[in-house]
């Protein structure tokens, strides 16, 4: 493995520790693990993690537990690599402080309160906020690449799913063409469960797909996305199963479409988070309906599927260059259903780019 | 959905807060916060919560954000859910005040420090240690035949793709079809990423599946599990491609199968986690390889894939009835490959039932 781009991400790290007097950071959150080293995007299980690795200004540390020894060797010096076992949080400490390393910055969004405590009785362990992610919210070519890549597919996901929406057929039925195509046509895996919702079930943010079957005549939501190269996809659209899509639907449609466009329209580097949403929620406004549109317009994609920025009423922030985000204003009636369109964007020196 | 259940379930926890003196019982890993309220079993992401219950001697509470204000009524009195937005804990914790909940237990090992320390500047917490877990290490008879089903298309599987064991195929394409064909064959989807490994791949404990083809007269190595109803399978076998098994993959086997059984015929209410690992250990001591048993002996299964008990020389405690935890030595020479044999098994009165 090329590990080039690892140690370049490492050295931004370097710098953002030294710019805060940070004599060590331990990341614990996998996915920045995984940006900063290559090794293991996911943890085993939400509680289970597959490993940390631990920066300073100099050397770099990995600390895992047998079953991935041979992982970690493949991207990481052998001399490096402290594989851990029942004692783990004393191991790691007992190998730090032979490195010289007593206090270290962490990510509290990540490491349980029995991580802290057990690594705390050892360690002088200082709170960070965000350093990795505000790393990764930047992507470079490579990863702008993937997300293309990974979005291509999605679209051509869709291209195929609109002649598979047949009556009859599941919400369920519909989630398994989604993953089968996905992982036919050069995806990984599943950026996340896909979301297909008929009728009234568009109308929950979070529905799963069941045995609802889809209906001449009615609307079908489905939010969906892949991995390629370990890049998410994010991508939503609203169909109508038959020829004859009903007033309301075309009507709702088009004012989900122009919030859309108009954040587009002003995305670029400069404009707040805030700005973003409210370009979107002044054209519901205008039409009398913001009260149907109950989420945030996006947020950063990447390593994983939600990551910064959030692009939401209460967010804080600007955008900058080289950011990719979800464009993705939806308004929702329970007694009817809802329309979402979610497109992503790269911003770029001038505006943004739709991806 | 029937939450008769789930009440029980939380009844139980009342009597084991009552044990403790706790006035309270923050849930927040993903898994225990499912078993007591039907609500939501996977979090979003790992660094992204669905919600947390928090359970009272009376009342008990559901706290989540709005995708899943729907999910959350389907299974809790509506007066008792709080839909918090961008400040969680503070809405959370006026919400228990409001209730008279000042201090409360909490998971050390599913609440990450940020939400500990905004939390802890509203209400006392105090540590518990796996209450949930140890309730959950029990399963009743819905539990069992919702498992016994999931591992009977486990079985069914590995019928299956020892026909699709065909030279040239490579790890990815037998992953593939194995996910394929549970899905089609009524499980709900992966208990965790299939381990494909061939030849030294397979001496890999945690091989993911790549690029690398089934070879005529070589071995390989399959881990894999599905979900049915919620609940996983977990089950290994090592498989030799082509009519001749080499006389070391015969001896290996018959080694692994050794100990495997070794464990099995003692497997009752009393033995130790420890013993039974010992079990196993023996055998393969009595040869001279223990050296290549280079893991626990197996681990409890149930809405997690990985939940207690461990069946390890480091762990504590006793085997008890309606435990269901998998037997699955094995040995590795990563010059050579390895094989691996696992099997569920239930523990009984009086001995133990292989699922």
């Amino acid at each position: 493995m090329n590990t080039a781009v690892f140690e370049k991400r490492r050295q931004d790290l370097k710098e953002e520790m030294e710019a805060r007097n940070l004599p060590a950071m331990l990341v614990s959150l996998a996915a920045n693990r995984y940006y900063l080293s290559g090794f293991e995007l996911h943890d085993a299980q939400c509680n289970e993690s597959s490993g940390w690795i631990v920066v300073t200004p100099d050397e770099d540390y990995l600390f895992t537990d047998p079953r991935y020894t041979d992982a970690a060797k493949k991207v990481w010096k052998e001399e490096n690599i402290c594989v851990y076992s029942a004692s783990k949080h004393k191991q790691v400490s007992d190998f730090l402080k032979g490195k010289g390393v007593k206090a270290m910055g962490f990510e509290p969004k990540a490491l349980h309160l029995f991580d802290y405590d057990k690594l705390a009785d050892h360690m002088d362990l200082k709170v960070t906020e965000n350093i990795v992610e505000a790393l990764r919210i930047y992507k470079d070519a490579d990863e702008i690449h993937r997300m293309e890549e990974s979005i291509r597919i999605n679209h051509e996901l869709f291209e195929y799913i609109e002649g598979e929406l047949i009556p009859g057929r599941t919400e369920a039925d519909i989630s398994w063409l989604i993953e089968k195509y996905f992982r036919e046509h050069g995806a990984e895996g599943m950026a996340f469960p896909s979301i297909v919702g008929v009728g009234p079930n568009a109308a929950l943010p979070h529905a799963i797909p069941g045995e609802t079957k889809l209906r001449e005549n009615e609307l079908v939501l489905i939010d969906t996305g892949c991995r390629y190269l370990d890049y998410n996809s994010d991508q939503t659209r609203t169909f109508w199963v038959g020829d004859k899509p009903s007033d309301r639907f075309r009507k709702t449609m088009d004012q989900v479409r122009a919030a859309q466009q108009a954040a587009i329209d002003i995305i670029k580097p400069g404009l707040t988070y805030v700005e973003a949403y409210e370009a979107a929620y002044a054209v519901f406004a205008k039409e009398g309906v913001e009260a149907m549109f109950t989420h945030g317009l996006g947020h950063g994609v990447g390593l994983e599927t939600h990551e910064p920025p959030s692009l939401s009423k209460a967010a804080q922030g600007t955008l900058k260059p080289d950011m990719v985000v979800t464009v993705e204003p939806g308004l929702y009636d329970p007694a009817w259903g809802g329309i979402r369109w979610e497109y992503e964007v790269l911003v770029t020196e001038d505006g943004c780019r739709v991806l």
